[in-house]
């Protein structure tokens, strides 16, 4: 009987809790392991976040450094824009699979009305070779009604071409600031929910962190999340944290999540949060400067460890 | 001779009072029941309003229950945004119909320039099986002159594709504010006209509250709705309120009209309305949070209440 | 448990074959009965046969007849061309789902290099209020390099809009008739299973005839389905026939098929054709001729025989 | 150093030997295994020769049996038209990498002005989840002026979409059959190289034969290749099969050549054609009928002695 | 064997850090002389500048005056807005190759929102004879969500045409102001990594100056740059400056850079400036004031020098 194999089965078991088209299917397959784990390394840092990260104990700025990295460590995907994708992923021919990333912003102007604009389009996307195309939303942002109908034509076109899309559900800009901050539990659960209610295959959350004591008072926030907070205060740290990051997940309503690994951390906390991550079901993890600024010695050894933790998920 | 069959004409009595295409007729008929009534559960309210609605007596959170409990409890359809249809929604495969929900706008931003955005198109919602298409219109937010031209051509999309356009006739925005508020007969009355102005196939409206003391001196607000809050003052409370709800049915001149539940009630306050709106010739109820934030067993035995009250009315 | 309902799968049982998208699956259910099976009126004779329909014991001509019939019989689809639906149809609003017919041929020019050419549109079917469209491929004829892209652009506006796609597979032209004519198993097989290559979501298909003792010894006919014919020859009538019917609905591989009556037969051939379709597992029946050319009260009187058929067969 | 990787260069060295894109090459990567070498299971064979091919010692009419045939064989690609593709294919979610093939024609009108028309669209076939695009050109065809630009316009939307193209290099027509027939190396070497001009990423060719005596005297066929058939006839079978492979090879200048199988033969000529296509440096090979007419578990035997002929190849 | 002649390579060898299509190569090879230097002579300040350059030692005011300069003082490029390509380089009749500049600005608006509009599009460019596209980024604007999309636009059509990018990395607007300045080396690093990113073929950079001592402690510009400034301070300048300049043809990662020269310094200032630029590693120049506000006599004269110096690189 077809599918009868669990084996075929479980490489896309994270795919199995909603509707996903053949498209979408076909090519999250090549995003996964065989466990059905997703390592995915980001690049798209130096347009975010200037040149400053030449600062690294690695041969961080080289994007064929970066690429052949992700090829020796394993990962099942880059993430990056346009121009690498063209110049230096192409060299590497496919052998690791491609998330082109279609739109950024510097972190030059102010970040109140954040938006994130196109450096590339769906089809450019396809045409270099990607699996899949990663869009950045800014949840909350002052410019959201830019920016959903921007998605909603990423999402569009995506299907058009049959091709999953990864959403960075961020929330930026002034209003999330006034209401408790991006890192939130309620920040962070809302954009999660809000990539799955505008179609994304895939959906990129950073981890959240327990808002300070002043969110308790914060008229602004909404009440079920100020008690949620106050809850979570009255926990075990890691109890909190575990139940934050499970929140997440359910946020998602079974589309898969992929954990970014934020700022750089040490070793330790960073197994501890992904171990946390991988305990609340996600699809695995995108860490970008966790990996590259380190040297890369370490940075393939500490790899080694992440797959080990997804691969024991299952 | 055709159109004999009385019991056939009355499924669309509620559409016998304006013309209608038909493409419209032929799916709003999927809307209605037996007796051409419609109670749809509407689902967009974590976009709307963040990931609050969690906190529920139910899995509230989860589209699959949502998506359960509107096929059990006998709804008439479901309004949901894409991410929900695609994903969620496609595994009943039409079991319940579908009103697709294509603009949105958080509660992060300030709502002083209210605009609800792009979060799919009239086509995208056909493809996906949609019966319906469902818009937001923000009377009187100092973004219509965005909003008005983006929902003329959403309404003449549905007119190419024979979709029926249920407009949620919001006033909003700062000017309403200080004009007296989005709940009063003088925002609701104007919003549904301006709904049918436009072309809305069925308009969603809230129930019109009174307007508070200051409304009857406040220099911003029409004398005539002045004079008309002063007089219902002083008229018995049930006989005021139904003179607010036949007025928002009586505002649409015929065009169907949905009431919707906002924030949650307790049973009697909800029946009470309910029996208001169907005494006024509602084409039905959309109501959500009311539905499938009380816990299921609750939400199913309303719902027969509700469907009992409207099937009374005929 | 989402789906767990066993009814609900039934009244979609027919499409669990092959994949078939939302929209197809949420109309195609508008298509079928509670025992999830297809009776369909079509009406599109008077175009591809001229006006010798007049000649009816019924009001054959009248399309308002023809859309009562049936109504009132409870078909639960009528397949007619544009200007039926949008003059005549369009008075039932929908009471009875739309098969738009988009393409047509006369019967005046030779047959011989047969191509059915658009009498509308995807876009016009769903305008009208059609759940579904119809388009008649030529299987075999001269003319099908035209006839494939045509019908390639068909599925893919279906696709765009989520409309079910019903093939007339119909085998013609000189090279048909060359090699054993339209009616033998030879070209039905091949039309039904080239209509399911090209993407249908229901083919129609004709019944299947004995070829003629030429047959066997047609140097053009492939020697496989001489020596099929040969075979048949020699089987008892009933059982070949059914051989025959079960052979179109395998080449099908599980898109569902309607079989069509073809020129009118009596009641009893009539019921015995239906009883053969309805054991080899067919979705339905398309009788058109052999309805509406019938008395009024006998045409209801079939059609309540051959709708007891169909449901026995569950 | 960068692609310093041995063993990574290996799996696209077909690749190595003219220009290719990263989208090209990225995709050409999923259709070779390990070794660098294709195994496709064609199965277009129903539209292109009617339902004939029912008549197999396996469950051939089936696309699911020969879909599991393909996974469970480890070929690297399957090759069917959009309805398969769409109904079939897509159960397997890209556990078999998807060649679509986009145009077609049947066996039923004359061949000799032969042309294979649309089916399906570039776009159709990414959109459903293929790696790769199928084109039937027909070298030599009256028709030849339609077929060109066309190629020319599917070779352009490959390009658009980064997707490989490959080309069925057929000689076909009453010319061709005037000039030798389709399967002399006159023909194919012609069709193969054509096949290079026009930009194919991969040609697929079928395996020449020997020219009868009276093509020696043809006076329709060139000088060169008649002097050619003279000089092959004078040679030891072996090696004038060798000869007649290696130049289909040499025509196609380092765009990789897959070989087809035509109809069914036994094994050891099966086996000792392969053998000769793999030492004159094939891709790999195109194999239907005679794969999936067998007995299944004959099928997978040979599949294996097939893919142990590719990777001595090494 | 193809490709095998050393000094063919030689002539793009600073093309071969990353990939680049055909088309850019092929056109590349034009603005590039046996040495694969540039030595490109701009001409767009009349635009970006007003009408101040009147004021020159040469006629500089007159397009063919600039036009002859070129050719005479065997420039390898010139880069002029649409309307001095058609109306007076078009006479030099492709003597000197062409970029086209196709976005500008003036100095009259406030240029903290700094923006660059088009003048022309890039199909003018090509049909006017140009071998390059010339595009103004300015990283860090306000408005860079506007300027990011419509040079991805360029680049899209650039490849679609196989024409090099050539990107002018300008850091400009308030916010940069803010942050440290458009000639610091934070700027203009991050600016010629946008540029790589974003897909440029070539990128124009400005020569990076020390940041005031001001910079190092402004909160607002990041850490790294602040620590690399104070370091810089402390080393001799010729080192520093060489560093910096280092820096900028590094953040590019193999996109050749040319360096422009700003506003007119002195002749030995000039050359000691190049020397720099030429030690880094840079494709070449783009001196346009510094030359064509020379004397005749004198530009041609220092021009040599240049060319002197570019060729000693090697």
């Amino acid at each position: 009987m077809l599918m009868s194999d669990p084996h075929k089965r479980d490489r896309l078991h994270h795919f199995r809790h909603a509707n996903f088209t053949t498209g979408e299917l076909a090519r999250a397959r090549q995003l996964v392991d065989d466990h059905g784990k997703s390592l995915i390394l980001p690049y798209d840092q130096f347009i975010e976040h200037d040149a400053r990260h030449l600062d690294a104990a690695s041969d961080a700025g080289n994007p064929h450094y970066i690429m052949e990295l992700a090829r020796d460590g394993g990962y099942t995907g880059v993430a990056v824009h346009y121009g690498i994708a063209a110049r230096y992923w192409s060299r590497l021919e496919g052998a690791v699979p491609l998330i082109a990333k279609i739109n950024g912003k510097t972190s030059i102007p102010p970040q109140d009305r954040a938006f994130s604009a196109f450096t590339a389009s769906v089809e450019d996307a396809v045409r270099v070779g990607a699996v899949a195309v990663g869009y950045t939303m800014y949840y909350g942002s002052p410019r959201e009604s830019e920016d959903l109908p921007q998605l909603a034509g990423v999402r569009r076109e995506c299907e058009r071409l049959g091709v999953p899309l990864v959403v960075w559900a961020y929330p930026r800009g002034e209003a999330i600031d006034r209401k408790g901050g991006r890192d939130t539990s309620y920040a962070l659960e809302s954009a999660a929910r809000m990539a799955m209610e505008m179609g994304a295959t895939i959906i990129k959350s950073n981890v959240p962190q327990a808002a300070g004591a002043e969110f308790l008072s914060n008229p602004e926030a909404p009440k079920y999340f100020r008690e949620l907070e106050r809850e979570l205060l009255q926990t075990a740290d890691d109890e909190a944290m575990q139940t934050r990051v499970d929140r997440v997940v359910a946020a998602a309503q079974g589309i898969p999540v992929l954990f970014s690994g934020g700022s750089e951390i040490d070793d330790d906390d960073l197994l501890y949060r992904a171990e946390v991550c991988v305990k609340a079901g996600c699809l695995g993890f995108i860490f970008g400067r966790n990996m590259w600024k380190r040297e890369r010695g370490k940075a393939l050894e500490i790899t080694e460890r992440l797959k080990t933790l997804l691969h024991e998920a299952e």
